[in-house]
């Protein structure tokens, strides 16, 4: 890598494979990073520049070989792993995770479910048995899971990745709004869907400006 | 505005006036591009970049004023006017949105809620009555609400966007994996939490070039 690449960065990487994965669906062989700009909500300097973080694939006037490209980005986002998930919190917003589509396409299994509310506890939810989140560090520490999802009350949320941290989670996607502090080797993720709504809001007012993206 | 902002600045421009949020509750009075940019995981030049957007704020030696600031971003983001929203299909994720606070913390507030199942229609959720979804149009149709979040199956997705489309609904969060066409002047978000998921992943495997965003 001949730079360090951002979050937005990433994202934008994430976003070209998935349009990446419909091309191919649609038959396409090669793509242009205008095109691929256009699908995402860039400009084409910003696709050629995220790309040749990575080397250099495309080739002037032909565009980049959509197998190429989707073999090399599957590789930058370790596509070929399956990833195993523990699940903390099997409310409304972890059953909706549970039963979410997109986890298991791109190859995200959640394999590990957890609450602390009596009457969910041995219940079945998407195939899976709830257990108790006090049995957590003795169930997961056999288990290799690498990421674990936070959808516990705020309250709980730092005991609840601390125990995921000491049973050697070193990923985590936090969803509850509360702050919670972690080592400098843990990869916390934040995730505020208000910003998706700041986003649109935005563009509401800023018609002129809309990119494709947000279309 | 000098040149457009994609969607990835907006991004941005809403996680700065999240850190200027907390930096105020904090007591602080000025902010760095060095410290904006690593609370959000993005370098000091991006910053600035972002912000020349919509003109120079920043003084060399001492930074941003954080009122100002925040008072600028608010206009941009357009904090001051209250957001009302529609929420169609109230499932596990719908009931977890509707319990979601960030979204009335910033501005935003679901004022209407439709299911088509029977067994949920004229129940209360989040202190709204849960509405019959073949109603939408009479019911939306004198509210002037704008942004309209759908978490409806697959299947119902273009239904219904078209249906909000109708009534006057000018932006839509779409969480349903599937594919929706919409007219141009319409501003549509499809929210895929897979890519928080890949995200995760890349900064798990590439732990040298984590930023302090993904912390």
């Amino acid at each position: 890598m001949k730079k360090q690449i951002g979050p937005s960065g990433v994202t934008r990487i994430a976003l070209y494979y998935r349009v990446l994965s419909s091309l191919t669906e649609e038959g396409v062989r090669y793509v242009s990073s205008e095109e691929l700009g256009e699908r995402t909500g860039n400009n084409a300097a910003q696709v050629r520049k995220d790309l040749s973080y990575f080397g250099n694939f495309g080739k002037p006037g032909v565009g980049y070989d959509l197998t190429d490209l989707q073999d090399k980005l599957s590789q930058i986002l370790r596509k070929e792993d399956s990833r195993k998930m523990a699940l903390v919190g099997v409310g409304n917003l972890g059953s909706a995770l549970l039963s979410y589509d997109r986890f298991k396409e791109e190859g995200f299994q959640i394999t590990a479910i957890f609450d602390n509310d009596r009457r969910k506890i041995g219940c079945q939810r998407g195939g899976l048995v709830i257990q108790d989140v006090t049995e957590l560090k003795p169930i997961l520490s056999k288990d290799g899971i690498s990421i674990g999802i936070v959808t516990v009350p705020s309250a709980a949320t730092q005991k609840v990745v601390d125990e995921l941290i000491e049973v050697g989670v070193r990923a985590i996607l936090n969803f509850a709004p509360s702050r919670v502090t972690v080592p400098d080797f843990i990869i916390l993720q934040n995730v505020d869907l208000s910003i998706e709504l700041d986003r649109l809001s935005f563009f509401l007012e800023n018609k002129g400006s809309i990119p494709s993206r947000a279309k």
